[in-house]
């Protein structure tokens, strides 16, 4: 296959897709539900051999629960999908209408982005939400999934582009790229590919981020902060620390570095260093956090290895953690906002001026205030499903779902209008907002 | 100066600038047209001397109209600067509030986008309004302008930015560049600038595109359409089209491509050479287009040259318009969204259904039925000011005046939620929007 000739072709037809109506839409995606239900033992044949394979090819046990596609995850899906036929349509909204001049009106409108280019590793699941999704804003898009499900994605794939055409969309809407080197063809189609959305590790994001000019939403690193503040409840502290480094370690949300303030250092670190050795959590310091600790009354809580400024640059994604001592909130924003992702930074703390101040400062897609930043995903959010989460400050940021699948155009209907009678004063503008 | 360590500090500076208040930045906006009214003398004489070098070396006299800042620029300056002083803050705006659970409030609210590089070619008065709107909206920028107007830039820029400190912002708000070579360090600021806008050529554009990794919002390509439908009315046609072709031939929203529905064709092509005659536009185009002209019974209304398919990417910027003849509305859409550049195209016609199929079909930043593509401009759509008109297609798109210099945050409060009791069903989620 030709990716560059597929994607032109797609894009040329991208507006069949965007003329679609929400019910032509809505009835894909419930003929998708009901084909996956219908096809499952298919699906559920293809994946056993996915990961049998897998396992012959020694994937870690961690990766091996994520390439699973079972009936609990199709129920997942299924559910996933009735929730977005339910959603109103994103695409032909009026966000502003404005009459400029008599008969002169301008409108803004909803309009899908056209052509989005999505590379996941694992997780056939998500093969299944994202063209969902992107089938519901009127996206086209092209699939290229993770080798491990190969056999899944394919299965999956066909099931879904059946069921969509069988609605009435175009069949050019859903592609699937199923070779490696597809790839960097795919990165290569910046006149037809609107956006891509990468979705996988550190490295496999930055790669895409560093060899196209598609825009690419989504998120390299996950460097997330929780400042204990001088004002903090340590009860609570210790607790939402634990669930934001332990709760599920591998994902981006998970915590990396702890900021203490000083005034509370003493107290706060043994205890919890204390719950982190009972959580199996090793952790790493500045000199003044290991010193402090190695004095601490409580010299059985475990000890902290000594690290350089550099590392607090580190995303763990483990049972690790960076620990430092800080002066003040100042010095913790100031740290947040050189060290981070921009992903999501909590402070926790009984004193409103300081949170105030903390989610004002802290340049990040979510900042939060007493609680874990493990909330920071679309379903928490209550956007359904999400496409994935974008440390971009450009177009949407934190947890992506439907909204940020649309971007507008601006309609100007007249009556025949031209501007040569308004620079020469013969006609003025009104500005109406209708 | 080192850009790279300027760039630097003013992204760890700019929460401050974020931080200001709506009043502070309306007092430096105030200030900064009290003292540009107050020192005019200096402006107007610093711009005589970049004028005259111009002259010297020869400059066209269309750009020597754009290098000069008089009193009229002056007063159009000061009139934007009200203008923005009465518009509502941006920035600060709960763009959604909902409750997940008890105690636990998500808000997505409006913020600056941090640091902004507007890299722009001659136009003085163009420092005034960007660097004015992103004081507005609370961003922080680096300005780098054209090398014709140094000194009326370096003049400006002092009082802009002396001005701004004296109402309370930040010094780290304004930087100006002045040095060619810090155009390619500024290109690579990619961790600490976050939007550059480049305002000039299309190949100016481009290099900027083609060699940084930060985002770019503008355009290069202006290829803008009208295609004259069947059910067009013949003379409020020809009067459009000569005014999107010469109202303003250098203007990226000037009309470069005419297409003409086969069955008016006959009748429309040689009222339109005769008008385009009378006007000094020379007429390309396809060999159908000129034979239609060559056989008409008017055989004064001068010749099409024949033009290459691939001729119909190129944007004359000049007193030329490329012509085709198709045989419908498809043919229309296709060609536009195959050789355009998406920025603004335009339908002739009385027919509401072409109209409504073209306005949806046709993937342009502005799609317009009956009137100029020169109504594409900030002013015009009555967004006061504006940063440039952008074609692409993720966060603004067309002009783009205040509301595409901002982004958003998510803020998350609660009382010590962690995911864990979710994830095992101790809690559940309510999302009740507030």
């Amino acid at each position: 296959m030709n990716i560059r000739e597929e994607a032109r072709k797609m894009k040329l037809d991208a507006p069949l897709l965007a003329a679609s109506s929400n019910e032509t839409r809505n009835e894909a995606l419930r003929l998708i539900g009901e084909a996956l239900a219908a096809h499952k033992e298919e699906i559920f044949a293809a994946n056993a051999q996915d990961c049998a394979d897998a396992e012959k090819n020694g994937i870690a046990p961690a990766v091996m629960k994520r390439l699973l596609f079972n009936d609990a995850k199709l129920d997942d899906v299924c559910r996933g999908i009735e929730q977005l036929i339910s959603l109103p349509d994103p695409i032909g909204r009026a966000l502003l209408k404005r009459e400029l001049d008599t008969d002169l009106v301008l409108t803004r409108i909803s309009v899908p982005i056209g052509v989005i280019g999505v590379i996941f590793e694992a997780r056939p699941d998500a093969l299944v939400q994202i063209s969902t999704l992107c089938l519901k804003s009127g996206n086209c898009a092209i699939l290229k999934g993770g080798k491990e499900t190969a056999r899944t994605n394919r299965v999956l794939f066909s099931i879904i582009r059946e069921a969509a055409v069988r609605a009435g969309l175009p069949a050019s809407c859903l592609l699937q790229a199923e070779l490696h080197n597809e790839i960097d063809e795919l990165l290569q189609c910046e006149k037809d590919v609107d956006l891509l959305i990468p979705r996988g590790s550190n490295q496999f994001v930055q790669y895409i981020m560093n060899n196209t000019k598609i825009p690419v939403m989504g998120h390299a690193d996950g460097i997330c902060h929780i400042y204990v503040d001088k004002e903090a409840d340590q009860e609570m502290a210790a607790r939402v620390i634990l669930d934001a480094k332990t709760q599920y370690t591998a994902a981006c949300n998970a915590v990396e570095t702890i900021l203490i303030h000083r005034d509370i250092a003493q107290a706060f670190l043994p205890r919890l260093a204390d719950a982190f050795r009972e959580a199996d959590v090793k952790l790493r310091g500045t000199r003044e956090a290991a010193d402090l600790l190695a004095a601490s009354a409580a010299a059985n809580t475990g000890s902290i290895e000594i690290m350089e400024e550099e590392d607090f640059h580190t995303e763990y994604l483990d049972l690790i953690a960076s620990v430092k001592v800080v002066a003040d909130i100042e010095e913790a924003i100031d740290h947040i906002n050189r060290y981070g992702s921009h992903h999501t930074d909590a402070i926790l703390t009984r004193d409103d001026e300081a949170a105030a101040r903390f989610l004002q400062m802290v340049d990040s897609a979510g900042v939060y205030r007493n609680c874990s930043t493990r909330f920071a995903d679309g379903f928490r959010y209550g956007f359904g499903a999400e496409v994935g989460i974008s440390t971009s400050k450009l177009h949407a940021r934190g947890p992506v779902g439907l909204d940020g699948l649309v971007t507008y155009k601006y309609t100007l209907c007249g009556s025949g209008q031209i501007v040569g009678d308004y620079a020469a004063g013969r006609s003025s503008f009104h500005f109406r907002d209708l």
